[in-house]
């Protein structure tokens, strides 16, 4: 298989592939491809011609490539489609937490039309119970598909019922042990079943060092604990303890990838997943709430800077650092918050107290605050500016500084502690905020320096 | 083995326990420990405290603490110890890929006595073959070890070989099939292993489809590729297509997070992987770079705005909303930047050509730059403020979103092109840059706009 790369010209050779309803042609180049790029393929046709490629595929490849599809173009497409094919050709060929992931996505009346379409009765139950679990949790992660085995089997009981259970997955990463209750006691890797004597008794092999998670774990945190202690697979255990599914690692990686993105788009302002190729429509409607938000700002403040008209008519040279105070106000401002988020989302935040972090965040602070405004002193000594000007602009720029960066330390603390996401604490927000408490402090030192002064 | 959280009191309790030599106390605390946790318990640790607990663990389990622990002070550990205790208590005893990273991480004349150390001379080999791929390339990620059977075996001589090779190897993930001359063919499932007759021969059974990368391959295409196909391992041939090691899941998890964590940083103005629990130095090191840009940006847009003196002189009210101007700007260009810069770390361009591109966000921008300058006109016209006035605001906040939007957009795609990396362009850089622009168009449009009308 080659590495894949979409191109304006393969796409358009295909399209006039199905044009001419080339089957032969067209069915080498889907069995050349693997799901994930066919789903690549897929964003760029029509629904009919969507249509005509599935009809062309077998039915574990277009399961496969509908899973690989974006939600988006995923609903639209089976939107097209009778409930009756959607269960049989799709669902049915389907792990249990791929098709509870895009039966989710549908409408309840659907989700039941699907379910009771389903050949097989034991996966539709076990796609019902997945369905009930919210989507943010272990359990709205976790396949029921797993390998199982009790402590008290030997090795060739194991084998035997190895070989049934495998027979629906595809990838075996390790074989849980549990008792006879169902309860969670270990793992037992493959190489130790294949390497032990027969007589063994799994109980005498098993690993009883075990990390799980309970089904209503947030998906966050399972990731957090995949990442930390490199699991590529995690048992789901009920409130008594009971192995009832797994979360495997490519499910989680797209778990850290969405809060990475996430975090990183409200650190720029944009509130949805906005993709470069999206709408028009998508993209104004993931970018205009935060800049609405900066117009009642930026409005906000020139309010405030208004409320100091007399001064800036009497000593207009003060606007020409207006710029410079708010934008080191709003750069230091992002920047402290940068880091809580940072240590929020990865759970890296150490064992000191909330009061330890400001008085830390208060060091560095005076320390960048101190620099800055030395050298901002300077050039406007050296540029010939008054004494007020120029004390005004340097205390302004310590008092900004530093206030912005305990705002930007406190403000995703106090979010978090209020269970916000901290992240929208981000970006716009403190900059806008920002902009304008430092505007007020700005104009009421040099309004103070230069009645003083003058 | 619990979800295990760090308190004061945890370390507290330890370090007394160290004080007073309570060997069998700390014993039973660390084997109740996973490596990860222990690595956790270091970070608060003395070199002396670190020291005895390393004497207390046996050696698997301190090898695998030495891999969990930050690079910073890991090296620093190091720093105190013989290479000939590194070698024989901590680099025989992990696998390659994690004893070559360590190993990278110190001088070369340390790396050379340590491996001369080293009781296995084959691994050994191994590692220093592994240090001399580039960190961030597919051979710098691998490992050697892994499980490899011959096309022409039969599944006993398969199961015979396995058995020997997977003594040295934690998890097994897959069973790679190679010729004669060690061209990688494809893999075959331990699963299919298990499942066939014993006669069937490899040949039969494996499957041709496989996804490999060559060894100088760049560790964002590996982790891009690995994502998209949700691999959890993934084989790496040299220029002939011989199979030279494999790389799992779990390294390339870390280099998906280190990677979203540097966009991040820098759209946030950290030049640094700086964490919360960082020294003061580590903090005002990973900050001042773009403050400091910041600061000439600023001065430099004070002359800019210095230019238009004389119509501030006169105009006053024009600066009540440069910091509205100078935001909108800011906001507009970090949106932009973003999600080129996201699109390019994905790998998610889609196939439309940059002119296409640009042209796209020029209709964004056009659309959200009119809903905005019509919100800002209303608002001025209600507020009373002169026809000059409200028109200088509003068509400069047009030009300023419309330019901010598209240098957002150019900025981020030109770096790339050069061979940059395009998240410096994001954040402060856009800002900054925005800001002096912004501030240009503004007063050019003023300065018009009154010689116009008043």
């Amino acid at each position: 298989m080659k590495n894949f790369e979409l191109t304006r010209e393969y796409i358009d050779n295909l399209k006039a592939l199905i044009q001419s309803k080339d089957e032969t042609a067209i069915q080498a180049i889907v069995d050349d491809l693997h799901p994930a790029d066919i789903a690549e393929v897929y964003e760029e046709m029509t629904i009919d011609e969507a249509k005509y490629l599935y009809f062309i595929m077998d039915d574990d490849k277009a399961a496969d490539v509908l899973t690989e599809l974006e939600e988006e173009d995923r609903n639209r497409f089976l939107g097209h489609l009778p409930s009756e094919i959607i269960a049989k050709r799709f669902i049915d060929n389907m792990d249990s937490d791929d098709a509870a992931d895009i039966l989710g996505a549908l409408d309840e009346e659907i989700q039941q039309e699907v379910l009771s379409h389903m050949d097989d009765v034991s996966s539709a139950g076990n796609i019902a119970d997945l369905l009930s679990f919210d989507e943010d949790t272990a359990g709205g992660l976790m396949a029921k598909e797993l390998i199982k085995v009790k402590e008290n089997w030997s090795i060739p009981t194991c084998i035997k019922s190895m070989r049934r259970q495998a027979a629906d997955i595809d990838e075996v990463y390790y074989v849980y042990v549990v008792d006879t209750d169902g309860i969670l006691k270990g793992t037992i890797s493959l190489k130790k079943i294949l390497l032990s004597p027969s007589s063994s008794i799994v109980k005498d092999l098993y690993n009883p060092d075990i990390i799980s998670v309970k089904a209503d774990t947030k998906d966050e945190e399972v990731s957090n604990l995949m990442d930390k202690y490199d699991l590529v697979a995690m048992p789901v255990i009920d409130q008594v303890g009971r192995l009832i599914g797994r979360i495997t690692i490519d499910d989680v990686v797209d778990v850290m990838r969405e809060e990475a993105e996430k975090d990183y788009q409200l650190a720029s302002g944009i509130t949805d997943d906005v993709e470069l190729n999206d709408s028009l429509w998508a993209h104004t409607r993931a970018r205009i709430p935060w800049l609405f938000i900066g117009l009642l700002g930026g409005i906000f403040g020139s309010r405030v800077v208004g409320g100091f008209e007399s001064i800036i008519d009497q000593h207009p040279q003060l606007t020409f650092f207006m710029g410079l105070i708010a934008a080191m106000g709003g750069n230091v401002g992002i920047q402290s918050s940068a880091i809580v988020v940072q240590a929020l989302a990865s759970q890296s935040m150490g064992i000191e107290t909330t009061t330890f972090k400001l008085l830390k965040e208060l060091s560095i602070s005076v320390l960048n605050a101190t620099v800055l405004s030395l050298l901002i002193f300077a050039y406007n000594y050296f540029a010939g500016a008054s004494m007020a000007l120029t004390a005004t602009v340097s205390v302004a720029m310590f008092s900004v500084v530093v206030f912005a960066s305990l705002f930007g330390t406190a403000v995703p603390l106090l979010m978090n502690r209020l269970k916000f996401d901290p992240a929208v604490a981000t970006g716009p927000f403190i900059t806008t905020l920002n902009d304008i408490i430092g505007m007020f402090i700005y104009f009421s030192i040099g309004s103070l320096i230069f009645s003083l002064l003058m």
